[in-house]
């Protein structure tokens, strides 16, 4: 079975994110002063292939674990559906 | 009211996400062939003041056709809840 994972990852909460700071400002230059709070973090989509449900999670969560989150700085979240 | 909003923007289909392409291959060296067509865009999440829901929306329109999103080789989709 082909699932299909979407992974977000964002800086944790207690981290300075300055890119979304930048952001946050320039929306204010644009005439967006109503928008606020911009943290900008990766969305990431993958396929993958496993027997069941269980096994894919598991293989997702080790992608992001070694490979794509920085547990230090950031947090992630997924979801899975079947592809 | 304020909202919160959740972007994901992603690389069109047609256009090759090489930073993908290097992370399904380092997949591969961590024992994750199961891995396969990933792809990595951003993830953004932001605050947005409005009296309704439809305002709110046209706002986080306005802010990812002029700020956030290269529509050119992006694509962007984008939730909202009430904060």
């Amino acid at each position: 079975m082909i699932f299909k994972a979407e992974i977000d990852i964002m800086p944790i909460e207690a981290i300075l994110d300055p890119q979304g700071k930048a952001v946050t400002q320039s929306m204010g230059n644009l005439g967006l002063n109503e928008i606020s709070n911009v943290r900008i973090g990766k969305h990431i989509t993958l396929k993958v292939e496993a027997n069941d449900e269980t096994t894919a999670k598991e293989k997702v969560d080790t992608a992001c674990k070694k490979l794509l989150c920085n547990l230090i700085m950031e947090t992630y979240t997924f979801t899975l559906v079947q592809a």
